[in-house]
């Protein structure tokens, strides 16, 4: 009786990122039902944007008159745990202090969590992907930035204030690359995002004429285009790789002596590089680890299909509860 | 009733070094009712130590009639606290895989918990000490090495492996010094040791002759030393405390965006420097942290008798369980 209660009830995960909402109904087995995307931009107040995505979240749970709606999970960058708040979000609209739980909940009339999107996407392997079943492990997305998500003892870190977890801002080349918007120096995400990549890629080609990186324009220099020369053999395209695999790697080598996980889930578009990078990163993890901690770690990418995970991610957030 | 029984049992809490083992019975408040100590070294066989260790402590147990000893709580180098078992301990005499607790359970009749050295003060800093209730703090000794045990949720993460907390043996500066015995190059410890700090200390006084470091034989340059000669208003001296706590302070950085603490606790004989030390270390932590940790976690100085605080500590272990 109780498991059949159970397995009609769903959650509702909403993923905010700078340009676009994703949403979903995801129930316990970590299927989607439905789910829909909206524009993050054009609402100057966020009670707006919350009324548009009440309407468009509607829609999807009245084709579902059998379910019945646990909560709400958002993933959100700058998100805070324990207050329910987006604070100061750099990429989006609303300015400040936003008390997105207590909006959402009084418009669905539903508990809601939040966090950020990175400890979302940890709770959501954690449920539905390549960590089923562990409990130590740091998920390390690779994207525009380097987002993370720690879990020990089988629970998210989220730390005295809720905002634990942001090993994309670590130094790991003191006095090194000055960071676009944050202007420390030598900081991860200046080196193993996206954008750091492209940075990589572009300083690597300007000294080596001949790599075939400079047959694209600059502004279509990026992750993916490294990784096209690198599989048409360029040499120069491959060195992106490795050098940025051995910064993540002495990075992650790091995270395993604080944390001591069984596995580091990497996550995002970087990794399509496969082991251009995921190679040289291993080797230096493994090199710059104690001896107790060698041979141990799992390095292992994400199983989780890109355009669902953030919503999967989101909905875990009501189960976890 | 049940307070009344609470209150007449003991743990004993053991700290095992690499020359000397210190042990006493603690009560629920974190009182030493008894104590005392022996040589670690000169047994060859741990079951031979394990002997005269249990002899010593029935002595003390025994000055006792009113107790009831609830376990038996060890903080030994290279412990594992999920196995028990202490794991190829360098400064140890019994080599390989030690299952020292299982031998003190067979010995004692009581269980036993062990873990590292660290972990068990950063226990005894929350049930006595200046963590006292704190759920997320991380706990840093600085003495001839540099060791760590982090709180999280209120719980000591352990790892996967019970090896977690190995922040000494991080890499803060990539292609760095030496370790001495680990190789590694740039690890934290390689600094913020004493044995670091003596290195530093050698350095600059060869290259400044008129530094009144030099008026001491090599082998009693230490941080003690150092600090004497910072008292007499040497700058080289007090740059080798400002150079050492600029790298423990990048380093601490690195550890709030990990876990977001609301304390940093230091603890051992190099900060009795005081502010050589910790002002140029709370200059660089907060310099290097994004700004929403900024001015949020408070660096702390033990408040336990440093003779006392292993033994506390390892006392702790026996509560927690």
């Amino acid at each position: 009786m109780a498991l059949l209660d159970l397995s009609n009830e769903v959650a509702i995960g909403i993923d905010i990122g700078g340009t676009n909402t994703k949403f979903g109904l995801v129930n316990h087995r970590g299927e989607i039902l439905q789910k829909g995307s909206l524009k993050t931009t054009g609402y100057d107040k966020v009670e707006d944007f919350i009324d548009e995505l009440y309407n468009k979240i509607k829609t999807l749970v009245d084709m579902h008159p059998e379910v019945s709606v646990r909560g709400v999970g958002v993933g959100a960058p700058n998100a805070n745990y324990y207050k329910g708040t987006i604070e100061h979000a750099p990429n989006l609209s609303w300015k400040g202090v936003v008390p997105f739980a207590k909006l959402i909940t009084e418009k669905f009339e539903k508990p809601c969590s939040i966090t950020n999107d990175a400890n979302a996407a940890a709770l959501g392997e954690m449920m539905y992907g390549a960590a089923r079943g562990m409990r130590d492990f740091i998920m390390i997305t690779l994207g525009t930035g380097v987002g993370s998500g720690i879990i020990s003892n089988g629970q998210l870190i989220y730390g005295h204030d809720g905002f634990a977890g942001e090993l994309g801002h670590t130094i790991v080349k003191p006095g090194g690359r000055r960071h676009w918007s944050t202007d420390s120096e030598g900081s991860l995400e200046a080196y193993a995002s996206a954008s750091g990549i492209s940075i990589t890629a572009k300083k690597l080609r300007a000294e080596f004429p001949s790599s075939i990186l400079n047959d694209f324009p600059e502004d279509e220099i990026n992750s993916q285009t490294v990784f096209e020369c690198a599989e048409k053999g360029d040499d120069i395209a491959k060195e992106v790789f490795r050098y940025t695999g051995q910064i993540l790697g002495e990075a992650l080598a790091n995270f395993v002596m604080f944390s001591s996980p069984e596995a580091i889930l990497l996550f995002g578009g970087v990794i399509k590089a496969g082991d251009y990078i995921l190679k040289p990163t291993k080797l230096h993890m493994e090199k710059n680890l104690l001896p107790i901690f060698r041979n141990k770690v799992k390095l292992v990418t994400s199983e989780l299909d890109e355009a669902d995970a953030a919503i999967l991610g989101a909905s875990a957030l009501v189960w976890e509860k």
